[in-house]
């Protein structure tokens, strides 16, 4: 029934957003001195959404506005041992070790058997091209594609770049927003597996209308859903 | 005899180093009550290096290394004002215009209707795209390719998944480690054409054998080169 199956990456196939709450945390901890912990959390989250635009996303960008968001709530009084705490935040992230989740590399390999297999993923390419290289599963995927965003336009290139029908495309993600509706717009399929603590800014807001894409606990259930399909 | 030209992008086909060198004098001016000014610019350069593993290319690695450098050359006394700035220089080169060279748009019009074109360029997909997008010349290009590395191996992948053969492909740049040597080496023809200020991490050192790629002074200088080899 299809042709390729696509993946997303992080906290898809991997865990990621976990690396950025727990900094996020220590964050706070470190500029409690200057400011109420509410109102650290809240300025780093503003501080990163009107960012994006300057910076993409990325732990880059994410340590970049920490800097930022802790010289403005101190009104420029952080210490020295404050930034450099930060800047270790970002290079502890780069070099964290990357954690598959249960039952990917069986998936993958089982999958892979039948379907010619995809890496779709958003974000900074550096960063991105480090963690498919250290994962140990690159070699599972025919094509794999670092994008900066993942709209209905982006899929629609790298469709029409690989020769792929949609009706013969399947996209496996935990992102509705970057993941699952746009493939979905485009005529494809769509398999949404939710992670706990999707970022806020991935949020669709009034998203009701489940039509057109499938929803599962965990990827280890994509086996038998393709053969439900097929 | 050529089916492909490729061109790389950062100054070849627009200005962007000296984004950086006026960006390295500004901020050697706002440290220079710290310290003595070669130190600074050594020490940044030095800083720069050695991030590249945690950071890769461009801005928002250039600003996290003015960050570290402004911190550690001071012993954790600047200013939250001087960080404040670094920040701002790095946002101003992510706004600066992209400034075309001279003949761009007509030497790519006219090896256009006789060439396939191709852009392969090195750096955060982010800041590339954006650049890409504001040039005004994206829609000369086939393909666009952005990478965070151009080896020997990088050209060779490109060119398998094009299915273009190394003999029929061309690569226009200015970096004799990035964009001509690693297509010499692949079989492919490559015409360097140097930009004055071209950063110290892209030298070679020892490189004195000129066989294989060809040379111009200046970008108009092609189609006539195209032509002789025709």
């Amino acid at each position: 029934m299809f042709d390729v199956l696509a993946f997303d990456a992080d906290d898809t196939l991997w865990a990621n957003e976990h690396l950025y709450i727990m900094k996020r945390e220590r964050f706070i901890e470190l500029l409690r001195p200057y400011a109420d912990p509410d109102l650290i959390g809240k300025t780093l989250d503003e501080t990163e959404i009107t960012n994006l635009r300057y910076y993409g996303y990325g732990i880059k960008s994410f340590a970049l506005s920490m800097v930022e968001t802790a010289v403005s709530l101190t009104a420029g009084r952080v210490s020295g041992e404050a930034i450099q705490a930060i800047l270790q935040f970002g290079k502890e992230m780069r070099e964290h070790p990357v954690q598959l989740f249960a039952g990917v590399t069986a998936v993958l390999a089982e999958v892979g058997q039948t379907h010619t297999l995809m890496l779709i993923t958003k974000g900074d390419l550096f960063e991105q091209e480090s963690k498919i290289a250290r994962s140990g599963i690159a070699d599972c995927f025919r094509h794999i594609e670092v994008v900066s965003e993942k709209n209905a336009e982006t899929y629609d290139s790298l469709l029409h770049n690989y020769g792929i029908a949609p009706s013969r495309f399947l996209m496996v993600g935990n992102s509705l927003r970057s993941d699952i509706l746009p493939v979905v717009e485009i005529g494809g399929t769509a398999v949404y597996i939710p992670y706990a603590t999707t970022w806020a800014h991935e949020h669709v807001s009034s998203h009701t209308d489940t039509t057109g894409y499938f929803e599962l606990e965990q990827i280890n259930q994509l086996p038998s859903l393709l053969k439900r399909l097929t």
